[in-house]
């Protein structure tokens, strides 16, 4: 994120006068555009109602899961009924891990089942379970000050939440730390702003160097409450018992493509979409059933309105982002002979769009900054440096300027990757202006008239 | 409530001069100890510290239960040992419901196990469990019309939260509407305005002349779900297992009372407290857990001050208010020959306090407006006409006047009856608040002069 933010600035001081200009050129260009996508992309609810068929009849859409696969299907399927062209999927190979039975009971003080979710990838404890007394700490700095402590326990790491960056190490590298000294199982405070007793789930990593221990998240209330015990002086035993199973690529999925020819230039792709893939909890609706739906439902308004594309507008659902990142990489690799001008992606949940993060180069960055403008008619829309996500990330290190849609992101850590990442949390309102945005981004990229510097 | 505010309003017609007068009067006289009591609430965080060990250590406490007696007993030796007057309990017979082992599975058009939590009082489902088609209807107007498709199915009423009040007929007599018509079980969205796959338990009641069907209540997430799957035609079955086992009135509880008595008219009391039970999921900390240990804390911070009441102070943590009120019907028999001049609950949550609901006559009218007038130095508060509490209710029906404190209910009814309702929803400073708000009220109705009308 720091290294584009440079980059940015650096073309931001280097061109400002023709950036000015050329985005202002281009803004007058496409107002007819502008203001024919917004109007129909409020006509209907398909995004909203589309979504909530595909959550509500696959359920959450774990990589290796079948759940996933009939997801595919289905997608392809409708896929082919909006005649878009090119409606293929491509064979990744994804790790495979299920959850199982599982669960976290304290024993002392008092007995009380914890609220918990295993952590993606954590290996099983003994199939009875494993007995420990807790240690609990804010930090891996207090872990390190009572690192003699840890011995022959299970780790809690009770960290608040600040922001997912920081605070999702502790669930990444939770495991190895607790691990380092000896300990037989560790548990995080779950990543999250806000609870309702709720669990989140999410990836983590073990080091070759160290034992491979469980690893799982109890909710804000549950942690808060042994933290609170063990502040008393009281011991602390849990049992936890986790029977999930890891199987490094070794089942089956796809990414998913459905494109509108270019007509003029159709070997310049426009790539972007979301991820197809989700937790294994909740209906994966905003992490990014909605990102995906939105993106496809981008690519249908243009179909609609018979906006016919110079450059390739290609739709991509990408699978296991989640726990894995296989469907960007394979895409990468077995792409990478054609020639990607732009790329975006709509990975943050699919609420109230406020912009887009932009890395990348001129022409780009002016017709990045037109549309953001050009939208601004539907609500004020922002444009900032920053990352267009982690499916179009290797994209963009190769050169490909892009965005990330940017929406109002207040409640998306409340639900993510729990068990409240459903339908509900959405609106069709809320997303058909997300459709907007991506529409007229994709479509001014594949069409307006640029040469590279 | 509606006939209250008629008294209310009927008396601050009558007299407002003198009741104006009479309040600056009374403000004047208690300035001093208004700011010392104000001031006092905020040295420690005791109220928050006790409340917490309480939760933590006893869990929930649904009356019948040992967690609650062991909670009572604890709650005594506290009082015992902050140096109270007449620290008893009295014992009062209650309902015993016990949910046990409970699910719900969705079968069709997709196996999930739903989120739900059985209704308090529900009969259970035979061992294993009963299979049957959902129905699902928005309200009661909307069963009626569809009355002839009930029989035989489970009905879920899928009804979005309004109000309290409107919305929780739903729960109460939702199982009697669907038994009406031949139903076999009956669901509810559960009664609040926000979920994170949060089902909501509470009371509900069966009528003696219709069959008596298991009852229960989905996350509001779940509930959405099967009525999008409704509307798109598709055939629902669940299969519920509930095992709650009810008796009525078969358990012992107690209500516990600790007192300071007063220098000059013993004789003569305030009531007030709140209710040492909670139905049995979360902590029970915001109901009403905090509204007890706000109140016993007010009473400490007199003793502490110093403050000797001419009438007596009578702290009432009463039992059994979640299903069946038998805590509030018993001590109002038992203590019926007393002389109660003025009662307080708290009840409604114990986040920032904003005033109180007032029922009542003079001269306590304009004692309440001044005591509230004087707690605007701490923060804007209002008294409003309403009913003081359920469990102060039956002294209010017999002519005592009495208020009800009134917190910022904003996210009241998102915790109220879940796993949620835990500690880490209140913060001590917000409690202390209430503290001041209650002492200052509890204090000047036990020491101001009046003659009655």
């Amino acid at each position: 994120m720091k290294r584009l933010a440079f980059i940015f600035f650096l073309i931001a001081c280097s061109s400002p006068v023709f950036a000015q200009q050329d985005s202002a050129k281009l803004a007058g260009q496409y107002r007819d555009a502008a203001t024919k996508i917004l109007a129909s992309s409020m006509q209907d609810s398909l995004a909203y109602t589309r979504l909530a068929e595909l959550c509500d009849r696959f359920g959450p859409r774990l990589s290796g899961t079948p759940n996933l696969e009939r997801a595919i299907d289905w997608c392809l399927e409708k896929l082919k009924a909006d005649g878009f062209d090119n409606v293929r999927s491509e064979p990744v190979k994804v790790p495979y891990w299920i959850r199982g039975d599982e669960s976290c009971e304290l024993l002392q003080p008092r007995p009380k089942s914890l609220a918990m979710l295993g952590l993606g990838g954590s290996v099983s404890t003994p199939p009875d379970g494993l007995t420990a007394e807790v240690l609990v700490v804010g930090d891996f700095e207090e872990l390190e000050q009572r690192s003699k402590e840890a011995n022959g326990k299970i780790v809690l790491f009770n960290s608040p939440f600040t922001n997912y960056g920081e605070t999702v190490r502790i669930r990444v590298l939770g495991a190895q730390r607790a691990a380092k000294y000896g300990a037989v199982a560790s548990l995080i405070r779950s990543v999250g702003p806000f609870s309702m007793n709720t669990p989140h789930t999410g990836g983590m990593a073990y080091a070759d160097s160290l034992p491979k221990i469980p690893h799982a998240a109890l909710s804000l209330e549950d942690a808060e409450m042994l933290s609170r015990m063990s502040k008393r002086g009281e011991k602390i035993v849990v049992k936890l018992k986790m029977s999930g199973k890891f199987a490094a690529d070794s089942a089956l999925s796809r990414n998913v493509i459905a494109e509108i020819k270019g007509t003029h230039k159709p070997d310049e792709i426009i790539a972007f979409g979301g991820h197809i893939d989700s937790w294994d909890v909740g209906q994966g609706a905003m992490d990014d059933g909605g990102g995906c739906l939105v993106s496809w439902q981008a690519l249908k308004l243009i179909k609609q309105l018979g906006l016919k594309p110079k450059r390739t507008l290609r739709l991509v659902l990408w699978t296991n982002e989640e726990n894995g990142m296989r469907g960007a990489k394979s895409y990468a690799e077995r792409h990478a002979a054609e020639k990607h001008v732009f790329c975006l992606e709509s990975d943050a949940g699919v609420f109230k769009p406020t912009g887009f993060s932009f890395a990348g180069k001129e022409p780009f960055l002016s017709m990045a900054k037109a549309v953001t403008g050009l939208l601004s008619a539907m609500q004020p829309m922002k444009l900032s440096p920053g990352s267009p996500g982690a499916d179009v990330a290797p994209l963009v290190e190769k050169g490909v300027s892009g965005v990330g849609l940017l929406v109002d992101g207040t409640k998306y850590f409340w639900y993510h990757h729990t068990h409240a990442d459903t339908m509900d949390k959405l609106n069709p309102k809320e997303m058909n202006e997300c459709v907007a945005a991506i529409a007229l981004m994709v479509y001014v990229a594949s069409d307006f008239q640029f040469q590279l510097p």
